[in-house]
């Protein structure tokens, strides 16, 4: 599994406006929402006075949809379709993925569970499995292009033998996914994910998006803290969010 | 794949407003949020004067807002989890829909492709991969609850080593999900997946679901038409609405 | 101020699922969403046994997503536009409201401030800014349709007018707007401006609506409890809910 | 009215992806997004080897989603709160607004119609009017803070003030908004406001916002015409957009 950070907020301050900050970014985007409401572009508090004491604040009261104007997007690849599935029902993300009706499989690559390819029976089993499939959806999909051989549109055609095709192959699948989100979105989503209940795979997505996060602004998720659970997996939580 | 209208809008119409129409529920409630805007209780112009013609007033200017306010909730069965994959990325819909993480699939439907059916060879080559992706599922599940036996609750421990086997299940797995939506992302579902460019699966999940909905709602999906393609599958659309 | 339920949801169970429950409408809808995730049909546990139990349940361990199945549509009439501005900010709710573009409001009421009306010198300062408000609307609409006398369309004439005229119409000017929305969203607009922060009109708003849908589906809303404040005006809360 | 750009999308590229465009910023990242649902980084068809041309075949097939990647982000000043209880209205956008709970008003500027501040008599009632709100205003709130002097925290006993009083605030009181859009988002605002149906006010933001976003993304806007009619006022349209 990989993230990586490819896009990003982009702050312009407006030449108008009496104020500047020790931030840059969507963390200095942030705060210039925050300040619009009130208008309030003194800094007479010294707790509020610098970018990370202001948006500490700005969670400390709930004041949340100032968080929705800076935006992060992720790539992700080597994850499976299991994940995703459960990926794309949060509704406040968009997203660009991978699709197995225009893209052959027959080379995938398969995301076995760590507890699975730990050990050598669980991930000789999984392996033949997984093979298995993949031939099947060779098979399926050279069956499936004659069956479609009188189709005029090339696209068309191939989009018709991949989609039935693509039956066979298994949630392991890997695939790959642009998603992009608002640091409220991210924050939900952490919190969802990085807890205990989630999935293994899905957790660790979470793990690693909150620290590509925090990477690119650290003082909008600067209240997650990650641990180390007793079967080796790790978890991120923060005092200021619940998990509903 | 069956699907079963499970909830409709039913409307309660106030005592104190000088209105009624000729139709109930989720038409009736659209034909009100409608003249609440403009409190046009009134009607002097007969072509607005039923329901069906108020509702078809709607459609043509495109303020399709008031048609959120009715929902419907369709019970999907006998569909495959790559469906779902597709559906869920709506997300004007609510969801519910079965868990492979709780749900042991040792007995798992599968759902073949029509044309995958319909053809003696792959058909068999489907049904045999159907069938081993079942039994590595069953040993990986077996392996997997003594890996996990140690693990003190119960539920945890099965929910670690469903969500783990289930890697080798195929997209095929069949799947059921509960799903509500009001009429105007009802419509916008339609448009997408009824149309020829859609996946034959949920092309066909769109037809059924149209029909279900102009028995609930005829008014508000009157304007669309199925019709069949020259490879016998069925595309629905309307003039009054576009794919984008 | 005046709440109504307009509409609810009416729950028709599947014939063929081995499942019933001792309540109907939205909140067996959500029981049903609830067991669909699990196929649980059997009620081995007495805690979940009840249609009140088991939603206790789901709000217990945050299952909130099958609170979405079942809406509610209220039909709010005698608030402020300050009041509808703020709660159109509500993303997850569908709305109909009064159009000033639309309707002539020369004999509009005014909806003052609870604590205006009780003072004597406010109170009249109020009614005679009020006064003034629509004496200038009235003749600034007047001159308006003079101005847009050559307009062909008089629905286009009318409208032209009435959009300027309404720049002059106060904050207190009378709306009414018909609100439908989830019990998840019901909820959490309930946990944002029930609470003491809110301003007074839109939390006495949310105290209707919450005693309007502790009716239609007590069990889901069952864990609000309403307690005034010194000043005599009430909040709404619950311990399974956090303003975030 | 002002709108001024203040955030925009900072492309990142993936070093390990073997492709290149001839632009950046969020257009780079919605052609990246794309091409990562079919992994095409070849660039056999001329049509689309450049961003423009990629992104126009976008916009032909309608695969909008990969539009939501890039976002926008204005400060819109000058407004009448007319116009933002609209705007709010439209979901998929993020606000942060100027809070009359909390910004005092006495100095308020007012935002007059073209169409009256065009006539002299007009204009003279807008003032008037405007004044007397503002001097009605001035009084309930020095009223209101006798009212709430023994209100303890200094914050909440303005903000009563203050929520109390602004009750005789016109709508065409100025307010400021910072609005986040992806690009998908701001295509749709723009096809439903700057149309000849919208609101002349309104109408005037969605030109002005149009011309900012073809700076900052040309070729995600360049379907967009602007053209005159005859009272003068100006309407936008894209032959690859309806308005519903």
């Amino acid at each position: 599994m990989r993230v990586q950070v490819i896009a990003r907020t982009e702050f312009l301050p407006p030449a108008d406006v009496p104020w500047e900050t020790d931030a840059d970014g969507g963390q200095a985007l942030a705060e210039f929402a925050g300040r619009a409401c009130y208008q309030s572009w003194n800094k007479p508090n010294p707790a509020t006075a610098t970018n990370a004491g202001y948006l500490r604040h700005i969670l400390d009261v709930g004041h949340l949809s100032v968080l929705e104007h800076g935006t992060v997007t992720l790539y992700i690849t080597g994850v499976s379709r299991s994940l995703t599935h459960e990926l794309v029902r949060h509704r406040h993300f968009s997203y660009s993925q991978l699709s197995q009706r225009y893209v052959p499989e027959r080379d995938a690559e398969m995301v076995e569970p760590e507890v699975v390819a730990a050990d050598p029976e669980l991930h000789a089993l999984f392996q033949e499995a997984a093979a298995a499939s993949l031939e099947a959806y060779s098979k399926l999909l050279e069956g499936l292009e004659k069956h479609f051989a009188e189709v005029a549109a090339p696209t068309s055609r191939r989009k018709q033998a991949r989609q039935a095709a693509r039956s066979v192959l298994p949630n392991a699948t890997e695939t790959r996914i642009v998603v992009t989100g608002n640091y409220r979105a991210w924050r939900h989503f952490i919190a969802m994910r990085a807890s205990e209940s989630a999935d293994v795979e899905i957790r660790g997505l979470a793990i690693l998006a909150l620290r590509a996060l925090q990477d690119v602004a650290p003082n909008v998720f600067a209240d997650f803290r990650v641990s180390t659970l007793d079967d080796g997996t790790e978890v991120a939580s923060s005092p200021l969010v619940s998990e509903g």
